[in-house]
């Protein structure tokens, strides 16, 4: 179910560009709305307050607004997942790999052994969703730390591209405040 | 002034590495415990909140978040400032360069000319500051865009390198919540 006050602020200050692309860096990728995106929050933790999320995972480096101010909400810790060029594996951190279709090329993503555990219930909080390959990196993080997750949490999706489809087919449950099912500079943008 | 919780949460978590680094990373860095830094964010505003602040600022990554939970005490919204490799000088952005002594080269910042205007009266808010090359970098966007720098709110400010000295020599309003003397693993952490 989309966050109706959410997809109204995409129509109003949504910018569709080439390629896909919506711009909504004036409230949530640039310049951060942060009252607005801590109602976001409240809306995250409203759907997932009776999971047992006691973590919150996210990546660098638009995930870290919106996941800090939902974790807020949950009272729980708030880990971001870092970028790095270097592909070596370290032994203090776990390591996976995402494929970044806008840059056509892949990094790695790591996160301290000292803040993802076995036993932890993690939610994972990301600003969008297309091809999921940023969530299943994260998803494999968890995975690795033999940590469970609970769920995904995601600002905006764009429901034309196979991300949300193909992981929700494998059983994860993803909570999309807007989910986008087309968009065009003539016709505006359709939410599912 | 110190913050005296800031100063016994760095005691007790942080780590002293070497070449002097203080890693935090186990509530500021990586993992973010946000109902603190949210106290931290309260802590600058009573500091800020006669100085008419209405845009908070700050750099990727791991300024986001204090800065995010700073603006929802602010009530005003919050701009981070981008990192790009690419050295073009866009019609649409305000550029400044930034050289990181960690990694010994410089790489530019933008800030979208959309989110900063003149007039505006802008808090700079950074988890760290130490020789104080973003912090310049920041002030930088800031005058380019005919705002006003009304001061910056540093967490943790490294006291023994020059940037703090040389930037309140000039004028600018600092305000560190913990302001670190000397470090070294055998005698510990002295604050100012």
């Amino acid at each position: 179910m989309g966050y109706k006050p959410l997809e109204e602020r995409i129509c109003r200050d949504g910018k569709i560009g080439d390629g896909d692309v919506l711009k909504v860096d004036g409230f949530l990728n640039h310049q951060m709305d942060v009252a607005f995106l801590s109602e976001l929050g409240q809306e995250f933790y409203r759907r997932y307050q009776d999971a047992g999320v006691n973590r919150i995972l996210t990546i660098e480096a638009s995930g870290i607004g919106i996941a800090s101010l939902t974790a807020l909400h949950f009272g729980c810790p708030m880990v971001f997942a870092k970028k790095t060029k270097t592909n070596n594996i370290y032994a203090d951190v776990y390591t996976s790999n995402v494929f970044s279709y806008t840059h056509g090329k892949s990094y790695d993503i790591v996160v301290s052994k000292e803040f993802l555990h076995a036993g932890d219930r993690v939610l994972v909080i990301d600003d969008f969703l297309a091809k999921g390959s940023a969530l299943r990196a994260l998803l494999q993080l968890i995975a690795s730390a033999g940590a469970t997750a609970v769920g995904a949490g995601i600002v905006i999706e764009k429901a034309f591209q196979p991300g949300g489809a193909e992981l929700r087919a494998a059983g994860l449950r993803i909570e999309s405040l807007a989910r986008v099912q087309r968009m065009s500079r003539e016709t505006g943008i359709q939410f599912c």
